[in-house]
């Protein structure tokens, strides 16, 4: 790949400054795979002091757009077609990081599978996502967001 | 129901200051069902003036929620199970509403669908989602977020 | 529409003979929506009585390949991309309806949710599914099924 | 564990004598994960030859159900509470095999994932689920199917 993790970080401060300010960045990046973190914040959290549904979904969302950079090149207007995202654990108390990995790259539609979990327990998911990203220009063919 | 709309939204203001400083509150509800609206801010859109997928997922997670309410009572601590939105097209220039319906209120479970539409266009949903969300004494029980 | 619901019974019969064998059938469709019925039949139930839920699914996803024939011809390539279903109450003791409706006819994709119950209580919704189906044309281009 | 892929099989063959005429049966499995292969039969593909998604759903769905006794026990009455499926390449002239792992075993719900691919090529997924199983105790209390 011709770019580099701050190449991403900078596309995203640019394109997406609030979600630079909220705390997520890309992390690491290879064929086809993403890592994205977000950093731990004490505000906005819920009462009990988990990491909102919405904030890890944007993270599950910001990982699979980074992971379809590494097939479709920096492409800013490719967009989520769907997410789901399953919560398994609260996430509580540290960093959160997400990795996408595509399981299919078709013309119309990269489909992958997103892991979460809080840094240094890898092995407790707090939740899985999965869904699909649509490149530009099949989007414009279709219409869809 | 012994609470008003005006309660829900002093609940989020008390218990998620973020939500509320970031446009979103409840509309309206009635047995079973809830109205959620996100007030349009310029700051924070994508590229294209779309209003981001994760504000339009954070939306329908809160229009569930306060569905949930309706039959739960005013419960902050009910959380979302899992949750998948399909973007169907762009959101753009106004407030999006999100209507929240339940569809099966079990005791561990609570189902139902949300219809996302920029304000003045309800015939073209912007999103579609779905998802559970799981009574505290049940989460308890189960462990899960 | 320049076919009838025979048309489309007898294209389920000659392209999948099991289908029909199993008791699915078209009953009803107009612009951007299909209601198909599964004939009620002990043998293949779970224990308790059950409808089994690949039965169910095998009539979401038959529902809305039909209700994608009313804006796209009758187009047996037409292939489901995704579908996801929420098991809502047990079906039990008569025959299945299900209801397509499109929400979002793009180029690429047909977007639609899928509405179950019993027949004689559609208020009561046994089962709900949402999925994309994707165009011939567009499954050639992407490699998708 | 106190039961073998036989005692599941038979179980299968006695409870759901359909699913084991249809070809599908328990291959393997190990706390948290099980295995499972539908046998390909040349009648009932859909045209092209492809194995029809209700089949690969229906293995997913058994996969999941299989992965569930190795932490409940046998336990024919844990039901599918919600699964869903992407497609993501046609399943083609062989056996199919699904492999289900088990992502959070809750008192309330038994959440998991589903690969599923051709027998021999196992590096390109032609399908992924995802879904969870409420086990009998909360199935009476939620009354979810």
């Amino acid at each position: 790949m011709n770019f580099s993790v701050e190449d991403v970080n900078r596309l995203v401060a640019e394109g997406f400054p609030t979600a630079s300010e909220n705390g997520y960045r890309c992390e690491e990046f290879g064929e086809g795979w993403a890592l994205a973190r977000w950093s731990y914040r004490a505000d906005g959290l819920r009462p009990g002091g988990y990491v909102p549904g919405p904030t890890l979904f944007g993270l599950a969302d910001l990982a699979l757009w980074f992971a379809c950079f590494t097939v479709l090149g920096l492409e800013p207007m490719a967009v989520t077609s769907d997410l789901s995202i399953a919560f398994l654990r609260p996430a509580i108390g540290g960093d959160v990081l997400a990795r996408a990995e595509l399981l299919k790259v078709g013309r119309s539609r990269l489909y992958g599978q997103i892991d979460l979990w809080v840094d240094g327990t890898p092995d407790r998911l707090v939740a899985q996502a999965h869904g699909s990203y649509v490149p530009p220009a099949d989007r414009n063919r279709s219409g869809s967001r």
